[in-house]
């Protein structure tokens, strides 16, 4: 049983189909001018129509990528580059305390070479505030990057007021661009450029039920971008590189399917967690839920079982059939507790306690009942063990 | 019938039955620490094997990248870019004339930033001199980069001579490193890099009958790379993003086979294109070998036809349901006579003249006599329409 869906997904059989007869006889070069390049340049076409569709956006603002880390550092460094030929001032960027490694990361990097940055906090609901945004700004700020929903708590940030803002403040001629990684959201929750205002945006095919290793970078007409992988002309010679023609039409597909997931599926996938959540907290009036209850993705739930380790827990269920996580996979292996649910307030303790259940499309109701009769027995156990085990009974009413 | 195969090559059905329990059951994300995860993890594992094993280095020195092009860019400017951090003097490296976009196009962005950089010639035969190597040497010398074999004419450089120049150079205390794009050789030729005494070497894996969408950089031990994509703890902190583990497998599979292939099939291949090309020669008494007959990869032939414009020809065998291009794929749609047919000292009018075939596994001897049953009669028909045709009708033998 599967509930790692933010981490990945399964490829839908209906994705593998449209991908196959470009790992068959379809194996041109899409840039050749033959038969062979002029079919899987009309897969290529065909598929970038499909992923705009997703999100309301033009086919040619559409710039495919290895994925979504490929596609963040794309939209930042390469914004950033491109702003820093035509400017004496050191650009100011904005951006959370809870993005993703992909865009962190860059942030940090891009500050080693003289770039400010500003993480914003996100508070006990980890949501960033309009006002912390507005009170940031700088005559030097270029660029505000806050995700549109967190990978390891599920929170929807505030991303169509932070465009309003950033949009506004273009209208009197300030030079400001404004990117949100919707990596988490897309397909779960409506994604529209238009409305959230976005100049840069982020999505990444695995986690719509696609292979990994293709994403895409929306980048809106106008918006000039130092490519990061330089070559031959593809992607209007902002990331060149031969198109992975067979993943693109692979994503193309799922993108197709996840517009009409995010109208049927989510709600059941909200239902479904809403139903699983509300038996976990009956049991265990301890468990915490980090992040905010409602302003959320329908399918993840990240809860914290005070005084046990997520870990010992993930392994427990794993060893029972069971998939969970204790925040990001791209953070795995890190001895450190998760920032994300650090940056809630929460003590390393809570941070270190914290499990992520995320649903998928393959999830059933059967599979909800199933995990209630195994986790709540590995908690206890664990507790059991715990040798904080004392002083936590004491406090709990569990 | 495609005489294709340096743009790219079909799947290999063997190659694809690797991949294909990763687009089915096995999705899991290979930093996961439960079961779904480990599964991915030992793919991926043994594909770094797979991919070690065919140019002799240890697995952890490979790094999957999403093709050649993003390995040839983190070979170059993730190399700059850890050496600038650490030097007063701007750096200065030593490239080829006549490589991929994916590397020039990296050495004359950097130029923008100050890192000086020489062109080496390749004189009439396309082949690099040794020679102008050591007299290319400076102070501020750090990186040279030369491709094993080139992509458009298939001449075979001097690798291991110059892996021989910096591994002395570097026994005296020099810090200096060497990178070569083994993209085509890769599969063709023996590829080693204890042989080629490289620090870094691109090798891609749809040039070698697996899907397109991932490659992988050969990092030797010690050598320093600043991150390109930045982001997880993916491929040792050298390129974070989820792994693609359907193409690394993929990839695995593609290379285990292609270790046999240097052996099995590079005759036949090297047979095959050299009855072509006498036979083409023997019509055409005018026609041009471009690049050199003998240090060059078996699978290329690059001929120039005067009187024609190539794209003409390639446009009338494609009609007849045969597959070539003009040059490399990835400058598919410009307008410039290709530079690396110029670099050998071709007037615009040969470079626009030119042709390449090249031959994969998949081609057979019928299909080569196909192919001239076809192909002197387009090429003399073309001619017959060229304004320039009595001019040359009257200084050629044919």
């Amino acid at each position: 049983m599967y509930f790692d869906n933010a981490a990945t997904t399964p490829v839908d059989p209906e994705v593998l189909d449209a991908m196959l007869p470009f790992l068959r006889e379809k194996f041109g070069n899409a840039s050749s001018i033959h038969f062979f390049g002029q079919e899987t340049r009309a897969a290529v076409d065909k598929a970038r129509q499909q992923v705009a569709a997703l999100i309301n956006a033009r086919p040619t603002e559409v710039v495919f990528t290895s994925g979504g880390t490929e596609a963040n550092n794309l939209a930042i460094r390469g914004f950033v580059e491109a702003i820093v030929d035509t400017r004496d001032v050191k650009p100011h960027i904005i951006t959370s305390g809870i993005e993703h490694p992909s865009v962190t990361n860059v942030a940090e990097d891009l500050e080693k070479k003289g770039v400010e940055v500003t993480y914003l906090p996100v508070y006990a609901d980890g949501i960033v505030r309009i006002e912390d945004v507005e009170n940031a700004l700088r005559e030097a700020t270029v660029l505000i990057s806050v995700m549109a929903a967190n990978n390891e708590i599920g929170t929807v940030q505030p991303i169509a007021e932070i465009g309003k803002f950033v949009k506004n403040l273009r209208s009197t001629g300030r030079k400001i661009w404004f990117h949100t990684d919707a990596v988490q959201a897309a397909g779960k929750i409506m994604v529209d450029v238009e409305e959230i205002a976005c100049d840069l945006l982020t999505i990444s095919a695995h986690k719509i039920y696609a292979p990994k290793g293709i994403g895409a970078l929306y980048v809106r007409r106008g918006t000039r971008l130092h490519p990061q992988s330089l070559g031959g002309r593809q992607e209007r010679g902002i990331r060149g590189g031969t198109e992975s023609v067979p993943l693109i039409a692979a994503f193309g597909k799922a993108a197709e399917l996840a517009s009409q997931l995010v109208e049927t599926d989510s709600k059941r996938l909200g239902d479904l967690r809403d139903d699983f959540e509300s038996r976990i907290f009956e049991r265990f009036g301890d468990a915490i839920l980090n992040g905010d209850r409602t302003r959320r993705l329908p399918n993840i739930s990240n809860i914290a079982f005070p005084g046990i380790e997520g870990e010992a827990l993930l392994i427990n269920l794993d060893m029972q059939g069971i998939a969970v996580s204790t925040g990001s996979a791209c953070s795995s292996g890190s001895l450190e507790p998760s920032p994300v649910v650090r940056a809630l307030g929460a003590d390393d303790a809570r941070a270190r306690s914290a499990i992520r259940f995320s649903f998928g499309k393959q999830n059933t109701a059967d599979e909800v009942d199933r995990i209630l009769e195994v986790l709540p027995d590995a908690v206890e156990r664990l507790r059991s063990l715990s040798p904080s085990k004392t002083a936590r009974s004491e406090s709990s009413a569990a």
